[in-house]
């Protein structure tokens, strides 16, 4: 992804990022005085996207094509050099693993553009863009090896910033703490997240890109951009970053806890970024204590801290109901020991809130800050390695999940709140802390007839084992809403926690 | 309330029904064809009100003044003889028990005009108003025995409909089952109707009016009223009804199971009560699986039936949450033994539910189907006398709350999930269905500082009964979130389940 170029490749996949640079006026402020756009059209279809400044006199305009065949752009400026320059291209069929940008799908879930599957298993770097080199590459190694595929990530930095580089590129904007020109954007500062973005891509990591959070409060006073200079800054950040096409909107962590902005700025925010970004990239926004409307229009699916919603059976399916879009709970709280109850999650809790969120029709993320000191950052601040015991257990979720024949739905939600899966045909029963030593085969009624033949398996999603049991079960009614073995077989269970069974239609 | 008359009383309470009655034609369809309004005024202030046909020749406009002295009112119409009709009344003070209507008050809960508190602790009597004369006066004397301050009540009948009166007023509509003609209501059934809604307001009990339900799927063909008719149906209901200060409206009862309507008709009827009631009474809508989006700026109040959200702790708060409105859980299934399984839960069960709601912050009404037959109806479809153990558990829990210094709140939510009350001054701390035989005393930080004296007592919310507990506890900190006894002392408990601690301030 993200090849540069003067003027313009032969050949951009499907869903990769065409690149078109110009040379242009160096002279005044060109990020506030130069307008430059480009629509690039194919057949009837024409797309307008914003071009940027990126320094040293080099505009450039990026566009992800989302269908094949020939493109053709032209420019549009209020400065002659730019105007009415003419380029096309060939879209040519996307690489291996090149499934394109993730769109919400059957309401609840995500997909790819080109119809694979999207489940979220994210985990949260905050600051790793902003550590050195070395770290940088440390991290992606990391992520190669792990089982994430999706990475929540800040642009600004926050108190307490060592910057990684010389003066010239430290900061995201020229000026000095607390005395910051918001109207002129660091190039390289975006660069260098741009690129973390598209190394991201490469492994098949959605990047959820924080635009603001509260860590800061003033001190390096990057937080208090406002007004014009707020909208140049998120309109910049997409005119930049829309045709990657593993970028996600994330407005903020912890909204409500930047004192600075009002809620119809995040309501103005969401609107800039939904009429600037062409492609649709998801669009979320975090919370502290009080949540933001997720059923606005601009939402696409609710980003939420609230660890209790996944610490127990049948809280996480209610906010789904509530919002009638894609849930993550993008911060259930940390693997860790720290004194901060934020940070303190044993292992075996942050898995077994994976399972709650899964059995619920939602998603997880993972933080972790384990071991973290000064002298080892944690993985959820600025990456590196991962320390914890979590992420082997949520690969094991995860190719769980690999396997299911579709997302995972409640199948009698209010009613049957441990029983989760495809009805009729694919189910997960979880038991959380219970450590049952059997469980009657038994399962609710959608999707079912008597006659019909199930296998099982006991997942032990702690120990990462899965134990076929043996024969099949055969389906017959017991009342209005259950179907249960027809000879009344029950399963035996190891009696430890974190156990489910998995079953599947053997006919 | 509600006394009707031929032109107008001298005086009528605050929050009291005026009402003045014109001759008007009679010919033609005075429904359709007729228009009057009022306009009421008091000094600057104009308050117009749709009047309505009420038979034989007789148009009634009905007004709720909310400030006390003079009010004049002019009509218009499209007849002369409707048309610039003027009068005059005095509004004096409201009588004992009169607080006026109910309105929502602290973002999550609800108060009276006059500022008197308002906690919903509702019941269910779907079809009351259409049992014969003595069963509607038994459900007035069990209701004037009984905790409950909120009744939901349906103004349409169903299938299996047994009409209590002769055949002329047998129907809210002229015709005859699936031939309505739905341009003529029936004045009779709606005087009737509105006959009870005035006798709860005299027992100081809202009538929660619920315009539609899917209980008749077309048998009668009274669920059929669509267009124009629909609208006609609403803006007639609340011409009569919404001079009535205990009037809510709910637009459905399990809205989502009517297939006849979209979500932009519920959209629409929202929209012409919002226009037309000009008192703002409460507005909401009750689901079957699907929520609707509570958070639109037409809804009042989030009306749910999700029983499992107050089966267990942290749930009830998370939709309160999402909606940032009060929450009233209205079904929960009801106390009963039927097969099916939204009628059978035990007494301790419902009961259980309603302490779930109220730790949540938010409150959960009643319904019950106990030993109901064809000889001796459920009370929650015909009314007459409560057979169930819960009532007098649920008058234990409403003198509870009404000792309470506020309303109550969680006070670390997603932290501590059994504590509520009102920081630093009151708590309840609820066991739900454990059975502790003791518990340390601790609370959460907010509102508290060491030093601070509290008393404790042991509520037994099954067994209805206050013990408590000797001396005072002085708090210190521990760690960063929380408070203990200074001494460390424990509270001894019941081992039974269904208890909780009540704390007050000492000092």
């Amino acid at each position: 992804m993200g090849a540069s170029m003067t003027m313009a490749e032969a050949s951009i996949e499907q869903w990769g990022v065409f690149e078109a640079g110009l040379a242009g006026p160096q002279e005044g402020n060109p990020f506030t005085e130069v307008e430059l756009a480009a629509t690039f059209t194919q057949g009837d279809r024409a797309v307008k996207v914003r071009g940027f400044y990126d320094g040293q006199g080099v505009y450039k305009v990026r566009f992800m094509p989302d269908s094949p065949g020939e493109w053709r752009y032209r420019t549009e400026s209020n400065r002659p050099s730019l105007d009415g320059r003419c380029g096309e291209f060939r879209c040519c069929a996307p690489s291996a693993g090149n499934h394109g940008p993730v769109r919400v799908a059957q309401t609840f879930h995500f997909a790819h553009a080109d119809g694979t599957p999207y489940r979220p298993l994210g985990t949260t770097c905050y600051m790793w863009t902003q550590a050195p080199a070395d770290r940088q590459a440390q991290t992606l190694q990391t992520l190669r090896g792990s089982p994430f595929n999706k990475l929540r990530m800040c642009v600004l930095p926050k108190r307490g910033y060592v910057p990684r580089e010389d003066s010239a590129t430290a900061y995201p904007f020229e000026g000095r703490p607390q005395a910051w020109d918001f109207t002129r954007p660091v190039p390289a500062w975006f660069a260098n997240f741009e690129r973390c973005v598209a190394e991201l891509g490469k492994l098949g990591v959605e990047a959820d890109v924080i635009l603001y959070h509260p860590y800061d409060e003033g001190v390096l006073g990057l937080d208090r951009i406002h007004g014009a200079d707020e909208d140049r800054y998120v309109r910049y950040l997409v005119a930049r970053l829309a045709a990657y096409r593993n970028v996600w909107w994330s407005l903020a962590n912890e909204y409500d806890f930047i004192e600075t902005k009002t809620e119809a700025d995040w309501d103005r925010l969401f609107q800039i970024i939904q009429a600037e970004d062409p492609y649709g990239h998801l669009r979320s926004i975090h919370n502290g204590r009080v949540l933001y409307n997720c059923t606005l229009p601009w939402v696409t699916h609710a980003s939420l801290q609230i660890g209790s919603a996944v610490a127990d059976f049948g809280r996480a399916e209610l906010l789904r109901d509530a919002y009638r879009k894609p849930v993550i709970y993008d911060e259930v709280k940390y693997e860790g020991a720290l004194g901060k109850r934020w940070g303190n999650l044993t292992a075996e809790e942050l898995v077994c809130r994976f399972w709650f969120g899964t059995i619920g029709g939602t998603y997880v993320t993972h933080g972790e800050v384990v071991g973290s000191s000064r002298a080892t950052p944690a993985w959820t601040g600025l990456g590196g390695e991962l320390r914890g015991q979590s992420p082997p257990r949520l690969a094991f979720l995860r190719a769980v999940l690999d396997g299911a024949p579709g997302p995972i739905e409640p199948i009698d939600k209010w009613q049957d709140l441990r029983t989760a899966g495809v009805a009729g045909k694919y189910y997960l029963v979880y038991f959380g802390r219970e450590a049952p030593t059997e469980w009657a085969f038994e399962l609710p009624e959608a999707g079912l007839t008597e006659g019909q033949t199930f296998r099982a398996e006991v997942l032990d999603t702690w120990n990462m084992t899965v134990q076929p049991v043996e024969g099949v079960f055969s389906l017959r009614a017991i009342g209005e809403y259950r179907f249960a073995d027809a000879a009344g077989r029950r399963i035996p269970l190891p009696g430890r926690p974190y156990v489910a069974v998995r079953i599947t239609r053997a006919d």
